[in-house]
């Protein structure tokens, strides 16, 4: 079957993953799965690998087949598979997980000390098929395409995860601050809308992103080239600040808006990635916010994403490219040129 | 009456404070509360406070009298006050509260919006005789002596607050990790001792603070001078890490422990201050570990603190010193030459 | 001034309440708040404190003008209060509480040890005045009519403060049964939706109840006279049952639902009264559910009820009634002829 | 093997179980654990079973094996089994669970869609081997004998888990009542101590039973025959009653407790059965208690028990008797006349 995979970590995207001919995954346990993939989405995530960043917190062995957001129709099961079946739709939860450590028993997938994670850690989707088990298959709703749905299973989960952590601290009135408004933000924004009646104010540079928000439920917009947001902030809230705050970047210039915006016990979420954060202890303790790390989401949380998604909560716009326009993804990817997801169709 | 009175912010803690003679508060609105001092802590904040380092964070106008941590009998009341009356031995919270704004609805006396702050944005208890008001003062059970539970009014439900934060995330088998067993930690220890029946390992570069530990409850002591504290809690925890971290050193050394002793999902507590945190995004995403803010306690928490007390589940070192003797103190600490907690005695 | 007293416990509605002249009140603390009754909404409670139903629960004694859903202006108030000054349009929360109990400290506004509860335990709003303090007064948004918003000081906010519990533990894909589409349930139905993005069923035995709630949010509808809720409860959540129900009843016929329709771990929360509940303790332990009793809810929980009127979240039918239609608005309660809520205008 | 299975429903005891032999059974599949007995504890719900009191709650075909509460050495191991081989130790949850419904994603294992309950749906201990999973065993640490710590797959892990979500409600200064300390309530008393700063008040009929609470940590001790137990709960809590009330007896007159005893806010957990809750809806509104639920505990909180017993907080008081005897101890039982867990060793 047909492959991308990575060779050798690289700054070039543009030669980032060869497709190759390998063999096709076999069914070696009770309880794999294989899956035909019909989407796949591209993610920044997939550029960060690329370029070695996850070598250090990751077991990684290259060559390695690259794609952790897919889905598909069952081609085949192990002999005790009973949630799913040959011909069936599903979305594919990254994290095979082993389902019998503290972890797993908590329901925590991603913390799994057992795991495989498509992409990262093990072969990923893309590729024509993708080996992976019944812990990490959901099977889709009527009227959900599987095409439509593959970037949720990181993406989305990912977004969610964050979201709902905010949303069980948001009362109405409350204010959330969501900075970023790429593929992920853009799912946080109708996440914390269906799920909370708090005020949402949207922070991007790109002003076809701020619009996207308010089509997404944001009641505030603000531009940093054009505004300061700490003012903003201060202004829409009456100078109580944001009580969450989910920063879909991760810059340096992003986490250093947490002392000045976040309300007092509230929280900056850290989803995105590439920057630091450099803040005196002094300010966590006068202000008595968080930094909250967030990594992916459980399966049970990708469960409740297609529900959102069923229930028309949570819209994607996708954009659709074959096997082989890979590089170039990456490539659009590194300089903001793709609008909404890109899913890559083998 | 007498007061130690900070003229002018200094590095030189030998002349920080004044003592000086100024006139006795008097009694303007209905809830206020004199209290006459019996004992007031002296605090690493204190130190902080002459050095200006708060000034950036919160209205200071000079002179000012000190004094944070204070308990002493009630000597008069506003023409309203209920809950006391003259001769009743009371601790003082050191936020005097409006009881009208959303945060005091809310209990979260410290984000009181109208609040003033003993010897930090208002005169405090370094002084004959403190002006403070119905709503910042606990009656004493029977038993307990103000001087002796003075510095609980600070000391005390700083690490309370920040332990029962911890201790709602602890199971039994889950391990806590507190870096520096001063006088806040060695509360920490014993409030996670009395409150969870998680293991605790204890930090610090002196033995003897470690041998505090171990009385308090603590099951493991590392000394980081002596061992890698990574590879010991590593050890302890079989891989898994530390559930909750109470960091009440919060120096740029300690706060980088965070991406490697504590556990997926967990928390790194900042409670100390002086250093910052300095780390990549990447890091906090990767362990989903969240650094957690913490200012102060609540009225109720310290009410819950002066439960614990009166049962005996937490102790406290102290030694007493005269008003005169506010340098000295000031000094000692500086150098850390004070074993437990310094009780200024007006 | 005029005001709607009870004299005494009666079972007919047609002479409940008497309407006379009374004193007004006069302000004697420095906390106290006059307010000028624009509109208060009668309640069922109001006829079962007619009926004496409340005199082995709380404290009164009669004569007591009744009306413990109030809004109007401000007109005089005690020397020390802030937060509102005369002609300020505001929303009185029913309970007038001391600020200084441990309760009050926790913003557990209904558990004041102190309290006084208009209409219930000291006069009320069916009145030209009604006094009360600056701790239960919140102020109006510009835009927000107190004639219109009076009920939700009582209807609104209990409604509200079950589903917020409720909310908290709903996530996608989850199911909320409503059972009683009145005046709170109505509400209930409505804050449900804004604040999550759970499936929700409407259980009444008027089908033009089943169309307000369907306006209001509801996806599935379910006449108890028509069809049988346990199968439909079983089937449109598959077989799992409701993970949060609410009832607005409190019926013998509405508790029973309770080990049929609950989803394990779930909740059925008790709002309205009138019944009892009658069952095994077996079928709690097999359905490991519970049945949470309900009252009132917070003064904060009003100040974000007030945010999701402002926000047109939630919209509330009512139908205005002069001070001497007292009894003939009870006696229609009766019978279940009024629609939407009724308010008293003085 | 030889096995102690129940043929019919019986009232009387001394015939309950017949002790035959039977097939051992064998491996069907990948996951699959053979446990050879050392332990299986006695309980009150074998007696229940026997009456026939559980044929409506779940689906049971006789003749069964009874015994839920099980410990032993891996005799034979699935093909695909890691977490345990041959010859280890284990205690076994009672439940195997599927491992891919939502529940078991979310660690809820009570709540498995597609489980078997050792001794109550399938067979149980009572017997020379025991077949269940992968997932419902844990390996003992070293120390910790099986025969000792069998009654903790049942009794210990019901206990817990209602005292667990107690305990996340009970602030130091808090109180709990735990009423019936038999085999359960002994373990609860210990849970509550070992986990929380609360005060307890052990409730018994037996002084032996409370002063086996006392030696297990209870602060206050009271015989409803020899006192009001509401009036001394009014007593010791100085009249705000418990937070939170564990009821190990569930009869009617321990239900009828809770509107008298339990504090505003707060819980009475049911977790022992026979009798039935029979209040007013009006009752649980006034006092905002709510009647919780409780049904044995998860996998991940047996792990949590293990620990307890491990550290040494929590200690079982057992009496050991021979698979003959299984008729023996059920009318011991009957007749109160056992002390702590009667434990059938095969
Ligand atoms: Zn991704
Ligand atoms: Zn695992
Ligand atoms: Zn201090
Ligand atoms: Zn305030
Ligand atoms: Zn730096
Ligand atoms: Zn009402
Ligand atoms: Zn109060
Ligand atoms: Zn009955
Ligand atoms: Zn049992
Ligand atoms: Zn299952």
């Amino acid at each position: 079957m047909r492959a991308a995979r990575l060779h050798e970590y690289t700054d070039d995207m543009s030669e980032g993953l060869t497709v190759e001919e390998i063999d096709r995954p076999e069914i070696t346990r009770s309880d794999e799965v294989i899956v035909e993939v019909e989407g796949a989405g591209w993610c920044q995530t997939d550029n960060h690998i690329i370029e070695g960043m996850w070598e250090q917190y990751v077991p990684q062995s290259l060559p390695m087949t690259l794609g952790h957001e897919n889905a598909g129709i069952v081609a085949e099961t192990g002999n005790e598979v009973e949630i799913v079946e040959e011909g069936d739709p599903v979305i594919c939860h990254p994290v095979q997980t082993c389902g019998t450590c503290r972890a797993c028993r908590q329901g925590e997938t991603m913390y799994c000390e057992n795991q495989s994670f498509n992409g990262l850690t093990t072969d990923g989707g893309f590729a024509d098929y993708l080996l992976t088990n019944e812990r990490a298959v959901i099977p889709l709703p009527d009227g959900v395409d599987p095409t439509d749905i593959a970037p949720h299973a990181d993406a989305g989960i990912t977004a969610y995860h964050a979201a709902k952590k905010a949303v069980r601290k948001l009362n109405p009135g409350d204010h959330a601050v969501i900075v970023g408004i790429g593929g992920l933000g853009h799912i946080g924004v109708q996440v914390v809308d269906a799920m909370s009646a708090a005020q949402i104010t949207a922070v991007d540079i790109k002003d076809s992103a701020l619009e996207l928000a308010e089509e997404g439920g944001a009641d505030h917009l603000v531009n940093p080239e054009k505004e300061d947001v700490r003012e903003f902030v201060d202004s829409v809230t009456d100078g109580t600040g944001a009580a969450q705050v989910l920063d879909f970047v991760g810059a340096d210039v992003t986490t250093e808006y947490a002392p000045d915006i976040t309300a007092a016990g509230g929280d900056h979420h850290i989803i995105g990635y590439g920057g630091h954060i450099h803040e005196p202890a002094q300010a966590l303790v006068n202000g008595e916010f968080s930094y909250v790390g967030n990594i992916v989401g459980q399966y049970t949380e990708l469960q409740e994403l297609v529900a959102l998604v069923e229930q028309g909560d949570v819209n994607l716009h996708t954009s659709r490219y074959e096997l082989g326009d890979v590089n170039t993804v990456a490539e659009k990817l590194e300089h903001r040129e793709i609008d909404g997801r890109a899913v890559i169709t083998p």
